[in-house]
C-alpha cells in the first residue's frame, strides 16, 4: 500500500494523518499534516522541546506492523534530552528521527506548540455554601492527672461541646499526626471534618481557607476547577487532553480496547489517574512564584504569574487539596475506577453501578492530601454517566415548570427532555465529527484553525476566521492567514453556510450546477470537494477542502442527535419543547442560527436555545461547594428515566430521514425569514 | 572486657547470653547456652535448617561495637542455603559460622528446635453468634431493556428485599470484581455485608463457611484463633514471639527505642505486621494436606495434617479470612498503628485514641482479604490498653454484684477491680521476671524448661519436673533430665518453695544457716546462690542456680503487682475481694497456694482463686464473633477509672513493703495451715 518513496503517518492525540515524503524529519512531517510541535531552536538539535514517542502495539489497527525500524537512527544529540528508559518505550527527538516508514507519533503535551483552546472556564452559577468538607478551629484543655483522656478523645469532645459534631471518626493517616500537631501547636488546631463523619485533617493554629478540586473527565478533555472551598472562588480552570486518546477517540474503542488487551483497563485507568495527578500539579505549580531560571522558556509558569501578578501568591501543594469531585460519561467513570465496562455497551447496558462512590483519593492513587475522598456523581444508565448527572443538578430541570431539552455534545451525545413532572434521558453515538475530529481537515480548536465561515450565496466565495488571528480573510493577505484545518465551530458554520449558499442540497449532496471554481473532482479518487481556504493561505501547502464524505460523517452525527431529540419527544408525547440547552465546549461556540438550519435539534425559538456551557463541569463544582448537591445528584439519577433509542422500533428509518438538512419532514417555522423560502422548499 | 580467648554471644529472641571460647560454630555456642538451633543433619552442612542471622546495629547497647568481622568468613556450603540478599542482611549457616569475637545473634523462628510451648488455647466462653460479618444468599434476576439498573443497584435491592439491608456501601475492589463473578455464577452469589453497611465480597453460589481471626498481640507473644465465622468453631490455634522483642522485652524499652531511631516506629510496627501475616499464613497452611516432597523434613506440616487427621482439609488462603479483631496493650496498640506512643509513656500517659477502630486491612498491610476490615479494639488509658478491654468483655466483672479482682500478668501487668457498682484499673511494671526472662536461667517455656519444683522443708533437697519429661527429677537418671532452665511457672513454684522451706527469709534474703551443700557463694563474684539441678543434669554443661539478685527481681515484679492491688483496694475502700482471676498464659500455670505464699496478690479463699488463661484473646475472640462485643467495649473502655499508681502519695513506702513474703503486715488467714506458722511467723 502507498506509493514506494512515501509513508503513512498518523500523529496522535490529534489523530491527524496523511502520506508524506520518506526522508523527512518527523518535525518536517508535522508541519506537512498541519501538527504543531514545539521546536523552540528551529531544528538545531538544541533546545530538546520536539521530544515525541513513537507508539507500539497499536499498528494493526492502522495497518502498519512495524514501528521502530521506521525511523531513521539514534543521534547523539538526542541523548542529552531523552534518558535511557525514555529511548526504550520510543522516545525520540522530532528534528533528528527521519520518517523511513509508516510510523504511528505521538505528540506529548509538553510538546505540542498549538496548546488547546479549551473553553471549559467556570460559570457564574449560584451554589449555596455547604461543603463535604469543613474546617472547625478549637481550643484544647492539655492533659493532666485529673483528666488524662487521649487526643483525639479531647479533640472530639470539644467539636461536640462548640459545634455539636457527633461520632467522628478519624482517617488513620491523620491520627498519626494528631499528637504532634496538638503538642506544637500549643492545643490550637483547625480541624476539617468530611460530612460531620470523619476528621481529615489537623493543621496547628487557625486555617480558614482550604481547597478542592471538581473535574470533569471527558472522552477527549479533562478540565477541573480549582476551588477555595470557604470562599467557593474558582482559584484557576485547568484542563488537559484525555491522554486514553491514543487507545481510540471515542467510548467504543477504549472499551474494545479493554476487550483486547488483558491489561487495558489498568492501562487506560492509570492514564486518566495520571491525568488527574498533572491537572492537580498544574493547578497547584499556578498558585507559586515563577522560578527566575526559567523565566524565558516557561511560558506556561509566566502566564499563571501573570495570572496571579496582582495575588499574593497561595503557593499551594497537591497535600493542600482536602476534597475532590467527579463528572463523566459512564465508560470514562468505570475505566477511572477500574471497573469492567465491557457490559455497558453490550445490550442491555447495565453499567456495574449507579450511585454515588466515595473512595479514599489515596486507594485510587490520586495525588491530593492523603485522607481525602474523592466524590464520584452517580451514573443514570447506558453510557448516560455522572456527567449527565452533573449536567442535570446544575441545570436542575426537574424543579422547572417549562419542558427543557438538554443536549450535551461531547465525543458522546447525551440527552435530557421534561420538567418538574417528568425526566427521560438518552445517548446518541454523535462521534467526533462535530468536534472536527475524523474529517480531512479536521482539527481541535488551536491557533490557526478555521472557526468561522462565511459562503456568498451569490457566487459562493468564502470568508473565515481562524484561532489566533482576529481579521477574516477577506481583510487579510493570503499567507497572513496561516491556516491549518477545521475545528469544531467552524464544522457547524461550513455546513450550515454550504447548505444556505446552496453548496449542498438537503440530501447532504453536492448540488450539480456549482457556481464556483471551488468545488472539483478530487484528482486521485474522482471524488467531489469544494475547496475552503486555497494552499497559499495555509502553512501546510495544500488546499483545504471539505469531501463528500466529511458531509456524510457531520451528517451521521447531526442525524444520530436529531433523531435522538425527536424520539423522546415521542416518548413524552410532545411536539415542541420550551427550551434548548447546549452543553459542553461546543455549545459555547455553537451559533444557534446555523445549529436551526443545520437541523441539529428540533425547531425552536431561538432566544430559547442558549448554551450553558461545561454544564457537566459545573455540577461537579456544585457538588463539591454543597453536599445537598450529592443527594440531589443520587436522587436524580434514580429518577430519570433512561431510553434506549436503538430498540425503538423505528429508530433506522428515523435516523435516516433525521440525516436530511434541516428535517426534511419539520416545520422549521423559526427558520421563516432567516433561510430563504426557495432553499427551505427544494 | 571479657577474657581474650572468649567472646560474649547473645541469642535473640531468648536473649540467652554468656561467654563461650572462640572457635566454636555458632550452633555450638547455642547448645553451650541452652539455646536450641535445628540441626537436622547434625553440622554436616546439608540441611540448611541452622540458618541464623547476625544482626546489626543494635551492639551499643550491649557493649559490642561491632559484628560481621567477629564471625568467621563465608563458606562455599552456605550458597545452598542462603541467597545474595540474605547473606547481605547478615544470613550465615549456625554449623559454619564460627565464633570469633562478640556476636548478636538472632535466631529466625523456623530454626528453633524447641519451638515455644504457648498455652493460650481457646477457653470455652459463651459468646452469642452475631459477627460483624455476615454471609447473605442472592439469587438476582438478570437486566433486560425493561429493566436496565446497574449490576449493584440489583444485588442491593435483592438484599433489601429478602433481609431487610438498607443503604449499603461496597468496597471499591469488591465492586470491580462484581460484573464478573454475578454472570460467571448466573446470578446467584452469596455476598458478605460488613456491620449490615458494606459489602465486602461476593462469591459465586451458595457458601456458608467463613473466617475469621482473633488476635492478642501481646508484648512478649503474638497468639491468634482462626475461627468459622458460621459456626464460631475455633479452626486453630497459632502463636508466634513478637518479633519486636529484638528491640527490648518490656513496652518502655519498645518506646525508647521509637524516640532513639527515627524510624524506630516504622521498624516495629511492620515487623508486628509481618508477624500478623505468618500467623494469618501458618493458619493457612495447616488446612492443606502437607506436601510430600516435603514429608521428611516438614515436621510442622505434617503435625498440622495429624490435627487435622480426620477431617477434610479446608484448604484455606489468607484471602478468605474477611474479619480480624486485635487486642493489645496501648503501646502494642499505637506500634501496630503507628502512632506515636511516646506520650502514653509520658505523664500523665493520655494515649493517642480510646475508642475502638475500624481500619481496612489492606491500608496496614495485613494481607488478609483485599477489603476485610480490622477492627482494633479500645483503649481504656496509660498502659491498660485494648487488652484488658478485651479481658473485661470475656469476664464482664460489670455484669456481677461480687467483687473481682482480674490480674493480667503478662511483661505488664493490668488490674481490674470492681463489680457492677464501679470498676477502676491501673497498670503496674512487673518486667518480665515472672515469666522467666532477665533470670540468669530464666527462659521461656520450652522443653527442658523446669516447669514445677518442690524443695524438701527437712534437708532442703530439690526436686523438678522439666517440659517434655514426664518424670520428676527424683524418678529419672540425672542425665535423663536435660534440663536447660526455668521458665516462668517454674520461678513461682521456686520462689514459693525457697521461702516455704526456709532458705530464703520473709525479706527475700538466704536464711544464713542452710541445711543443703546447694546453698553457696559463686567462685567468680562470691554472691550467695542456690543450685536446682546440677551440671550433669543439664544439656548446658553447668549448674542451673538461682542468685540473690535472680531473687530481687522476682521480688520487685511481686512487688509491683501486690503493691497495686492494695493501693486499688484502698481506693475502693475495701479491705478484701470477693474473687480474684488471674488471666495470661502466666496465670494458666500458676499454683493458687504458692502463689498465696509468696504474696503475688492481696489474700483470697484459695477456690475463690481462678485463671481465665488467655483471656484478652478470648475478648478478641468475643468481639470477632459478636459485633455487640465492640460496643459493649467501647463502652467500657470509657467507663472504668484509671489509677495511675506511681503518684498515688505512699506509692514507693508501699512498694517497698509489698516486696516482703507474702506481706509483712498483712494478716494472709487464708494461709494458716498451710504454710507452718515458724515459717509465717518468721
Amino acid at each position: 500500500m502507498g506509493k514506494p518513496d512515501k509513508a503513512k503517518i498518523i500523529f496522535q492525540p490529534s489523530g491527524r494523518r496523511g502520506e508524506i515524503q520518506k526522508g523527512m524529519t518527523i518535525i518536517e512531517a508535522s508541519r506537512e499534516l498541519g501538527v504543531d510541535i514545539e521546536a523552540l531552536c528551529g531544528g538545531k538539535k538544541v533546545c530538546g522541546k520536539c521530544k515525541v514517542c513513537i507508539e507500539e502495539g497499536f499498528f494493526e489497527k492502522y495497518g502498519i506492523t512495524s514501528s521502530r525500524s521506521h525511523a531513521s537512527g539514534w543521534q547523539k544529540e538526542e541523548e542529552e534530552f531523552i534518558n535511557a528508559q525514555q529511548r526504550d518505550t520510543g522516545y525520540r527527538l522530532g528534528c533528528c528521527a527521519k520518517v523511513e516508514g509508516d510510523l504511528l507519533i505521538f505528540v506529548p503535551e509538553e510538546s505540542r506548540a498549538g496548546k488547546q483552546i479549551v473553553s471549559k472556564a467556570a460559570r457564574d452559577i449560584h451554589i449555596e455554601w455547604n461543603p463535604a468538607v469543613k474546617h472547625y478551629y478549637v481550643e484544647i484543655a492539655e492533659p493532666s492527672f485529673e483528666d488524662p483522656t487521649a487526643d483525639l478523645e479531647r479533640v472530639v469532645a470539644q467539636l461536640n461541646r462548640e459545634y455539636g459534631l457527633k461520632n467522628l471518626d478519624i482517617d488513620i493517616p491523620t491520627l498519626r499526626r494528631l499528637p504532634t500537631c496538638l503538642r506544637e501547636s500549643k492545643w490550637k488546631v483547625t480541624v476539617a471534618v468530611w460530612m460531620d463523619r470523619e476528621i481529615i485533617c489537623v493543621l496547628p493554629g487557625k486555617v480558614d481557607d482550604y481547597y478542592g478540586m471538581a473535574v470533569d473527565v471527558g472522552t477527549t478533555t479533562v478540565a477541573a476547577y480549582f476551588c477555595n472551598l470557604a470562599t467557593m472562588e474558582v482559584v484557576d480552570t485547568v484542563s488537559m487532553m484525555n491522554p486514553q486518546c491514543k487507545y481510540g477517540e471515542d467510548v467504543m474503542s477504549r472499551i474494545t480496547f479493554h476487550m483486547m488487551h488483558q491489561d487495558g483497563l489498568f492501562k487506560m485507568s492509570d492514564d486518566i489517574i495520571g491525568c488527574l495527578n498533572s491537572l492537580v500539579a498544574q493547578a497547584c505549580e499556578a498558585t507559586h512564584p515563577p522560578s527566575k531560571d526559567h523565566e524565558n522558556e516557561d511560558k506556561e509558569r509566566k502566564e499563571a504569574a501573570n495570572k496571579l501578578k496582582d495575588k499574593q501568591y497561595l503557593c499551594l501543594s497537591p497535600s493542600d487539596i482536602i476534597d475532590m469531585t467527579i463528572v463523566g460519561n459512564t465508560a470514562m467513570h468505570h475505566i477511572l475506577l477500574k471497573l469492567n465496562p465491557v457490559y455497558v455497551g453490550v445490550s442491555p447496558f447495565p453499567p456495574v453501578i449507579h450511585k454515588s462512590m466515595d473512595i479514599k483519593a489515596r486507594n485510587l492513587g490520586v495525588l491530593i492530601h492523603e485522607s481525602a475522598y474523592i466524590h464520584v456523581l452517580p451514573n443514570e444508565a447506558g453510557f448516560v454517566g455522572a456527567d449527565n448527572v452533573g449536567v442535570l443538578i446544575a441545570e436542575e430541570p426537574y424543579k422547572k415548570d417549562e419542558i427543557q431539552l438538554i443536549i450535551d455534545i461531547g465525543t458522546n451525545g447525551e440527552l435530557v427532555l421534561g420538567n418538574k413532572d417528568k425526566l427521560i434521558s438518552s445517548s446518541c453515538a454523535t462521534g467526533p465529527a462535530l468536534e472536527g475530529a475524523q474529517l480531512t481537515f479536521g482539527m481541535r480548536a488551536a491557533p490557526g484553525a478555521i472557526e468561522r465561515i462565511k459562503i456568498d450565496p451569490e457566487n459562493n466565495e468564502v470568508d473565515y476566521k481562524v484561532i489566533g488571528r482576529d481579521a477574516w480573510r477577506s481583510y487579510s493577505k493570503p499567507e497572513e492567514m496561516r491556516t491549518k484545518g477545521i475545528c469544531g465551530s467552524g464544522i457547524l458554520d461550513l455546513f450550515a453556510e454550504l447548505y444556505y449558499s446552496g453548496v449542498i442540497l438537503k440530501s447532504g449532496r453536492f448540488y450539480p450546477e456549482q457556481k464556483s471554481n471551488r468545488f472539483r473532482k478530487n484528482a486521485e479518487n474522482n471524488q467531489p470537494e469544494f475547496v475552503i481556504a486555497w494552499a497559499h493561505e495555509t502553512t501546510i501547502g495544500k488546499d483545504i477542502v471539505i469531501t463528500q464524505k466529511d458531509i456524510r460523517q457531520i451528517q451521521l452525527a447531526k442525524g444520530a442527535l436529531y433523531c435522538g431529540c425527536k424520539l423522546m419527544m415521542r416518548r413524552m408525547g410532545i411536539d415542541k419543547v420550551d427550551k434548548v440547552k447546549i452543553a459542553g465546549a461546543f455549545g459555547t461556540h455553537v451559533d444557534r442560527k446555523r445549529a436551526l438550519i443545520m437541523g441539529l435539534f428540533p425547531d425552536c425559538e431561538i432566544d430559547k436555545i442558549i448554551s450553558v456551557g461545561n454544564a457537566a463541569g459545573d455540577g461537579a463544582r456544585a457538588a463539591l461547594l454543597n453536599r445537598k448537591k450529592r443527594e440531589e445528584a443520587n436522587w436524580v439519577s434514580r429518577n430519570v428515566e433512561y431510553i434506549e433509542l436503538t430498540v425503538e422500533k423505528d429508530f433506522q428509518q428515523q435516523f435516516m430521514e433525521a440525516m436530511q438538512i434541516p428535517h426534511m419532514k419539520d416545520q422549521f417555522v423559526h427558520l421563516k425569514g432567516i433561510v430563504p423560502d426557495e432553499i427551505l422548499n427544494q
